[in-house]
């Protein structure tokens, strides 16, 4: 698919580091009636981010401006897990950008975002607090808190028309998408489809932890919904989440490096487990591979 | 003081009940670029309402928008609070409000504001966690996630680039700069002195409450601040944080009414207690009043 920009304009990205300058920036392009969209990332860009950077660029059309942010939020990793690791490439991820035809890269660094000024330290979090009680949010108790909070930020340093997240992290988005109409922030919210290796693994930064034994073991999770897709249209009766569970976990255990973490049928809107599971119910899970934990989700 | 608008703008003034009326005519004055203050209320209006929507107009000129907004918020009452009770008379604050120049009275009801929507009720706060420890936040502890998510929503609903609060509540004003801050809200905060009655006591939609043997009682809590800033320019030493307590406490149980709920005294910036008073430090008080309580504060 081809970019409405041209070469030229490629050229002209500017990379913002300061959260007044994107502020500013912002702020300009609102009185110019610019539309404005925002990929929100933590870098180490791969085709699924390339694919939101597309769909910005649709919604906001040629002479709107798409804003990628990349910042690996330390708020949204607990103590043991791999915020320290998390890869990190930001000349890669420039070049990405800029050949994709993102207008403006903000990557601020932690003092930009969590400024210990005068008067004392960040001390401000946005919480959801019902839809992050299952799935992700079990397993990483103040993960959401920090998804929250920094996406709040960025909406207002960035003031976008459209913000546009990954179908991947289905329960991410749900949370999001909450906090925008309870707040209501003056934003559109808009979910593009995961974006899959041709073998079915969900694009992931993660993935680059997988060892070459343990790549071909991932796609479990894709398998996995394929799996209960498949159950799920060979009947017309309804399935007993329960059973289809005990199936899942017998699939995913003939993977050697595979350990669940969860495995839920849930109805999208509210999250809510089911006990059966029919065309619509929605299913999310979280597996190690070895000692790379991913997620995937899909809609029966 | 003359305001800048002529008797004719005046009867222009427009009341918005919907939520999303009211965003839809922000995002068209931001396309416009008009300059727009917020003054938020919870309404049953006095002067000391009337001196922010001053202070607002001063703030955008009279080419641009004061809104009020008149909102009873109940996340910020606790159940034995005085929500019900709370007085509330909207066709008297209109006419104030269009006495008083403002262009928009915003005066959602709680269906507006805490929806129960499809895909589940209201569940999105912003808490801020440092400064709400103290003080108000003490005594009232779900108090301020309340004030600090209603204020979110409306800085959303009304993308001022001015809100006005007033100084009476001096911790409210405190935790929503921060929250400003910290959430990189792109609005400026302004502080407006308390106005008072001419025997010191701080208008306040509560002081109603007031039975006639309470009234002259309540200045109390304004006679307390003169006493502690009058021993603290009387010497050039600091004096104890302790001590000057005391005597609070004996003063106003001089008054029969009188019952204290705090009194702390405390810097400016981080809200914490200091052991010693001098110039510039600042001290708050709650003092029951029969059964209303009353909230004051000053800088020695």
């Amino acid at each position: 698919m081809q970019t409405p920009h041209t070469p030229a304009k490629h050229t002209r990205m500017r990379t913002v580091h300061s959260a007044a300058a994107m502020q500013r920036l912002a702020r300009a392009w609102r009185r110019k009636g610019v539309r404005v969209g925002l990929v929100p990332t933590m870098g180490f860009l791969h085709d699924g981010h390339l694919s939101l950077v597309r769909r910005a660029r649709k919604a906001v059309g040629p002479r709107g401006v798409v804003v990628l942010s990349l910042y690996v939020n330390p708020a949204q990793f607990a103590a043991a897990e791999d915020f320290s690791l998390y890869p990190r490439d930001l000349p890669r991820d420039t070049r990405l950008c800029r050949d994709a035809g993102v207008d403006v890269l903000f990557a601020p660094d932690d003092a930009q975002m969590y400024p210990a000024a005068a008067g004392g330290a960040f001390s401000t979090f946005v919480e959801e607090t019902a839809l992050t009680q299952t799935l992700e949010g079990r397993s990483r108790p103040t993960h959401f808190r920090g998804v929250t909070t920094i996406v709040a930020k960025l909406l207002n340093l960035v003031l976008p028309d459209v913000a546009v997240f990954g179908a991947k992290d289905f329960q991410q988005a749900a949370v999001i998408r909450r906090m925008v109409r309870d707040l209501n922030f003056p934003a559109t919210l808009v979910v593009a489809p995961t974006v899959r290796e041709r073998v079915g693994l969900a694009l992931s930064s993660r993935n680059r932890y997988l060892t070459s034994v343990e790549r071909p073991q991932a796609t479990i999770l894709w398998r996995a919904i394929g799996h209960a897709r498949a159950r799920v249209r060979a009947t017309k009766r309804a399935v007993s989440s329960k059973r289809l569970k005990q199936e899942l976990h017998a699939l995913i255990a003939t993977q050697p490096a595979a350990r669940v973490d969860y495995l839920e049928f849930f109805e999208a809107d509210t999250l809510s487990p089911t006990a059966t599971v029919g065309r619509g119910t929605h299913l999310a899970l979280a597996v190690f591979i070895g000692k790379t934990r991913l997620i995937d989700n899909g809609r029966m």
